[in-house]
């Protein structure tokens, strides 16, 4: 300590750097204790991970015979055993593999980082916005099943915005607290956003693309016509399906990264670190808080088991808890069964070539269409490669729902056949598919939770707070639901949370956090 | 051929592929011919290369003791000797270093990529948009000297735009042809794209950002305070320095590339592949047209030499050429020494670690300021790795005319002031610098060819002829200018025309390009 500071007032004078937010230095010793883990989810496997540090000792407990939950990147040879169907088994080619779970880190996500990081996992670019992508408008409008790119829809939007507000300045239509002077900057301003002319007329400009590429010598390139702002409405590019709102999210804005080689090199790593402590292919059955302590009964290849430990932590989704036996209080289970979980799906389709880079220049990023696939994802990995499997579909709710129950057959059907209207290639290029629906998907039951205004005041606070010996955690008892921060910043709460109660300490964690 | 189908016809079914845009096969042989090419740019390393495809025989004349011209990485080692300065050399780790001419790559420029694919070079995604670097307006109204979010800008801007359109639609205050229904689209179009509230009011929208992140248990975050319209006003912040036109442009749109491990991998992709042609450490001195033929006198370490050969593809850039005898036409001549080259800059400093990765979860992307630095770029590389280079400054005309005349010391002094403003990490982390002022750069001695109209409708023209045996390439002889597709397409574009002569055809390319 510098003589006289005090450490609020150096840190106003910059003396000191803030603690990063990404430290976890808890103090003491759990040793002795006994804790045990429902899930190797990323939630389960942070908890267990961290509490060895803190000298714990370990248990976790996973019914599939695989680890890291949702974190799930589908390579040749994956399995799926959906609710009602039959086991599928993924035939990609060996260097293939799509991310069937979370496929995107927020730059802000910062404990997702960090954990790259001290995981010794390398992270590249995720391309979440791609100019040259495309909309697509199934059967409706004007613009109806062309596909157009997402630059001609932005930017002709852009002007004819622009060219309106700078009129209604102008025209002294706006009643509004802006100065002649300011009013005069905004429209200078609206003049650049828009790609306005000097009349301040939007009449299309070179963002929007050529229809005739400038090139050398005596090819300065033609700009493409604009769309007719009325042929846009009708079309539906400007309703909900297409609001730019997605890449304009918080957690969607650019930057973004994924784990390079697929999103499951973070829980493999992981797993690495609590391999001593897991338990695979073991089921829980029930849950009992003791007076003191915690038994969890699990069945396993071999049969039925007990095991007793002096705290739990459980990890499981919701859904899944739900049909487990426990006697937690009536709260918690209310809680348990009314928080909603979103059904959603994907299908990664492997292609012999990479038609959308070679033939269209379309380089990772998003095509959005209000047709049942919702979204098409390109690989954001191996440009210029040779192979390359894209996301045919990414929906969530009815549309899930939907294509969900239909069998892997017929998903695929539908993605091809709703693809080709925006890809002819898939035709001649798809090699083979594997869909995920997680709704369907046993030990999941769903994507994510979903909170409404009441569930996330009535039933949402019953479980951040241990019932007895048993704590909770997971993406669901945090405001970054979907997110693999969510498991790991709520995996964090709950050891923290664990630990102050064995340590007799005050909690420093979160609120130091 | 299939039986009665004609080839435009089988087109329009979709039966055939149209030949990929990057093909470029021409027939014939220049076997026996020997071509000059001045300059082992991209250009003209290109030419070399297409041309011994066809068999000609060519000799590379290069200046320099290294080829790719402008496309430069700076790495440990690397020397610069700018005009009336002494020769400094680039100290930094071997691990690290920085692209001092072009470093990105358009996903619409297929030739670049092609160029890419067909030499082995992997490429990355250049981060060019992120929505959390800064935009930093020095000295200038309310918000002077703060460092904000580029995402609190862009995010505030569209709801405060888009609830005055919507007021103004609602007022019916525009005299527009839109419909009552087609106005109501376009209110709730604002209301997505604005982040507006029920009442159409712009009060803030988690978009811009969080001033208390959200997380785990009971943190649901708080949205930050937008800036007030007049605030960002009178700070510039709608002014063209901070305009969103960079990344609307159509270049500048992402997806954007890299090549994997500096830019230069290109350039010495295409070196190994003419490296039996390539002459360096050769100063052209004198270019004349024969009757048949052309003479180029050249001086190295040994003396002045004269080769002689049939043609000769020139690729100097024009402020060069310029002061090289030569017997070319008065047109031709006046287009070389009229056509104007940007004056720009760029300065590399390496840190002893990434605080802005570590300390502002900034990745890659772009910080704007109203200051000479003009631009930061933050490395789109080696994310979460120990150290990093980033750009200092990159500014253009007189910013760059500005910094290029001070000293090496000089400009690093200049660009560690200013970036202390933004980064007061600068003081602790700093190791070591390196700058390039291409207008001051022998060899070069610009950025890049701009055209004014008249320049572009009167000069350029002249150079896009054979001046008798001569025949010029380069980006300043397309509509490319500063791309490195500009040199890959004139490169072409030359060959063909070059070919076409010798081999007697009609012209195969551009016309099917």
């Amino acid at each position: 300590m510098l003589a006289g500071g005090t450490y609020p007032a150096m840190m106003a004078l910059g003396l000191l750097r803030p603690a990063p937010a990404h430290a976890f230095n808890l103090n003491g010793s759990g040793a002795g204790k006994h804790i045990i883990i429902l899930g190797a989810g990323l939630a389960g496997m942070t908890c267990a991970y961290e509490l060895n540090k803190l000298g714990y000792r370990c248990t976790i407990i996973e019914a599939r015979q695989r680890a890291g939950g949702r974190c799930w990147s589908i390579r040749n040879g994956s399995t799926q055993t959906e609710i009602d169907k039959p086991t599928v088994t993924a035939r990609f080619d060996e260097d293939q593999y799509f991310n069937a779970g979370p496929s995107r880190i927020p730059h802000n996500h910062e404990l997702t980082l960090h954990y790259c990081k001290e995981l010794g996992v390398p992270i590249q670019v995720y391309n979440n916005v791609n100019e040259g992508a495309y909309y697509f408008a199934e059967g409706k409008g004007p613009l109806s099943n062309k596909k157009i790119k997402v630059r001609e829809v932005h930017n002709d939007i852009r002007g004819y915005m622009s060219e309106m507000l700078a009129k209604s300045i102008d025209h002294g239509g706006l009643d509004s607290a802006l100065t002649k002077e300011d009013a005069e900057k905004v429209i200078e301003y609206l003049k650049a956003e828009g790609g306005l002319d000097v009349d301040k007329l939007y009449k299309a400009s070179a963002r929007r693309g050529y229809s005739e590429m400038y090139g050398a010598g005596d090819k300065p390139g033609k700009i493409g016509e604009p769309h007719k702002l009325a042929d846009m409405i009708h079309s539906g590019l400007m309703d909900p399906d297409f609001y730019n709102v997605a890449e304009y999210t918080y957690e969607l804005q650019m930057t973004m990264f994924q784990a390079v080689g697929g999103m499951d090199k973070i829980s493999s790593a992981l797993q690495k670190k609590v391999a001593p402590f897991l338990k695979m292919g073991a089921e829980v059955t029930d849950i009992t808080n003791l007076p003191e302590g915690v038994k969890v009964l699990y069945k396993d290849a071999t049969g039925k088991h007990e095991l007793t430990a002096d705290l739990c932590i459980c990890t499981l989704p919701l859904p899944v808890l739900s049909n487990i036996n426990h006697n937690f209080s009536g709260d918690v289970s209310r809680a348990i069964d009314y928080i909603g979980y979103i059904p959603t799906g994907k299908i990664g389709l492997q292609f012999k070539r990479r038609f959308w880079e070679e033939d269209e220049h379309l380089y990772g990023g998003i095509t959005h269409t209000n047709n049942d696939l919702t979204q098409i994802f390109y690989p954001s990995y191996d440009y210029l490669g040779k192979k390359g499997i894209l996301i045919g579909y990414y929906n969530f709710n009815e549309k899930a729902q939907k294509i969900g129950a239909l069998g892997y057959a017929d998903r695929e059907k539908f993605a091809l056949e709703k693809g080709r209207l925006i890809h002819p290639q898939y035709d001649k290029e798809f090699e083979s598919s594997f869909s995920v629906s997680w709704h369907k998907t046993k030990y999941s039951l769903g994507g994510w939770a979903v909170y409404n205004t009441d569930t996330r005041k009535n039933q949402y606070p019953a479980l951040l707070k241990p019932d007895k010996q048993v704590y909770f955690a997971g993406e669901h008892l945090t405001y970054l639901n979907a997110w693999m921060a969510g498991a790991f910043e709520s995996a964090r709460s709950a050891v923290a949370a664990l630990h102050a109660r064995v340590s007799g300490q005050r909690l420093q964690y979160p609120a130091q956090h």
